[in-house]
């Protein structure tokens, strides 16, 4: 497997930088005030770098939300009980959760990936089931996850992303389900960022005060448990992340290996996503951050990364919310480079000189 | 016609608040977190209120370019000349514009409405003539308007908004086209809002930092002149906007007496959203302010009226772009409403008491 794996990392090509002239002479001969459509722009042409080529196209996406348990629940560090989510994967089956209807309003497919849920699904056509474990251990005893586990959940990922290729997406979303799953991912973030626990960690769906603070010290006993564990991006992602955050980091880097731009949701996707990157350093150039979560230090992760999200509408649900919502700003800025009269076609006078 | 508007200024009602405990009750039994879908949930609210019922519809949109040129123009205001708004309303029947891709993009009918621009039009399906003069005045010099003229532009507005009721519409967005209006724009926020020139005066299409210096002292002269016409928010509409400003001030005036929402687009409707606040305080409640615009003074104006638009996405064409982007965002959080399952209907537990 860590064969396979390392193949991957280094399947994953820098975009061609040569092509930025074509398309920003494209952008620039479109009958607006040259850049004025500011960061519609800018998507533009990342995607354009991205898929390689000065016509990108953009109609066929797809959301993926990976579903896992977590060892760490039984800390108390959640607002609900665990077993929402397998009650919240049937809810998305049934179509009824956000997601349902935020992917269907952006023309989107959805899917949903069991990647460690505590339940046995049967089948279901738009649950895929690829569970590696029951859920995870609880990281404040030890490491959430083997490495070959951690691998198993990572190459599943780039295995859904290499498969979305050949049926024809375009664009692919992360979303996530799991109780207790905003503890992993500030862990990961103190871990692989250097960030300060109690700066970063936040209500999830609904702690208060003092449910906040057990979190900060069930996140450093978990720390500190898994300081010998914590060598690598790699271990580091096992000991404190967990099933779902493996399958997105893995759906990333085989979107990148593939050439397929990848929209990241809120806070747990993004802990995926820095993974992926500390994995990759390419694989930044094939990532869109699509809103600033209301949870508790995202600011400060995307701030860390340099990244400016598309959307901030103090979204905290997770599930790939934000990153449908910002799907369709992405396919306004693909629309505005095809289908805008230039310049000249339009008879329009430039600006003066 | 002063009677007419006086008769539309007491028809705006204050929204019934009373519905506010439905619509939460509603939301909060959606399987989420509760609060957890943030912006989204506020717009459902506002919606809710404006339109009046707790099962508030929203299919049917559109979106209103208004066109009128300037003559402060003359001033060598904007970087582009006075003859790129009769092209541009040209390039918007051919369907060129970024206004056209993007309404097409929200599934929303667009309609231009020539107010004022100094160019005679032949029919066509998508335009609406209403022109009142062939551009305004050189408010540097005078009024750019007579109050006749303006109350004249006013009732063209709020005319569409309730024919648009009739139609069917359920939401608005405004949008404007006219060479030089961030001139007027800024003018009228100075007056309006009492905020310094220097500090709200921006490049609009493209000025450079002469340009801009340059354009502060016209808005300055422009507010001396006129010193003695500004007693009344419609004498400084009068004085200080445009033909294009005061439709959509009368669009936004219209769709609140018709319980219809209007989505204000960035720099320049806002200065017509301002307007029409000054003209009847109960208007906000029926307004999203849809993105803050890259201009120069954006952000001042929108801090002074305590809101936070919709999305932040650097744009600053005008025409519509952000409020049609918007629409979107307002069409997704009522989908979530109407179509998310509810925590009792899905057998999801709820929050750990």
């Amino acid at each position: 497997m860590i064969n396979r794996f390392q193949e991957l990392l280094s399947s994953i090509r820098p975009v061609d930088m040569s092509l930025t002239a074509a398309v920003q002479a494209r952008l620039d001969d479109l009958t607006k005030p040259q850049g004025s459509l500011g960061r519609l722009e800018d998507i533009v042409m990342k995607y354009a770098l991205a898929t390689a080529t000065v016509e990108p196209v953009l109609t066929k996406k797809k959301v993926f939300c990976f579903a896992a348990d977590h060892g760490v629940a039984a800390e108390g560090v959640s607002a609900f009980p665990a077993e929402v989510t397998p009650q919240m994967v049937y809810n998305m089956l049934g179509g009824g959760a956000a997601i349902n209807v935020l992917s269907r309003h952006a023309g989107a497919d959805l899917e949903v990936v069991d990647m460690g849920v505590n339940h046995d699904f049967a089948g279901h056509p738009m649950l895929r089931r690829c569970k590696v474990r029951y859920g995870s251990s609880n990281m404040a005893q030890g490491p959430a996850m083997s490495v070959d586990e951690t691998l198993q959940a990572i190459m599943t990922g780039a295995m859904l992303a290499r498969e979305a290729r050949q049926q024809g997406y375009h664009l692919l979303a992360t979303g996530e389900l799991g109780i207790a799953n905003t503890t992993p991912a500030t862990a990961l973030y103190a871990s692989l960022l250097g960030l300060p626990v109690e700066s970063i960690t936040g209500r999830g769906t609904g702690l208060d005060e003092n449910g906040v603070a057990h979190k900060v010290s069930v996140i450093r006993r978990a720390l500190e448990v898994n300081r010998l564990n914590t060598s690598t991006p790699l271990e580091t992602l096992a000991a404190l992340g967990g099933f779902e955050i493996a399958g997105i980091t893995g759906l990333i880097l085989g979107a990148a290996s593939a050439g397929i731009p990848v929209v990241v949701d809120g806070f747990i996707s993004s802990s995926a996503a820095v993974a992926a990157m500390k994995l990759s350093c390419k694989v930044s150039d094939y990532l869109f951050f699509s809103h600033l979560s209301n949870e508790q230090g995202h600011r400060a992760v995307m701030k860390s990364l340099g990244a400016v999200p598309i959307l901030e509408l103090d979204l905290r649900l997770g599930e790939g919310t934000g990153a449908a919502l910002a799907m369709q700003v992405i396919e306004a800025s693909l629309k505005i480079y095809h289908e805008m009269a230039t310049f000249s076609s339009a008879s329009v006078s430039g600006k003066n000189s």
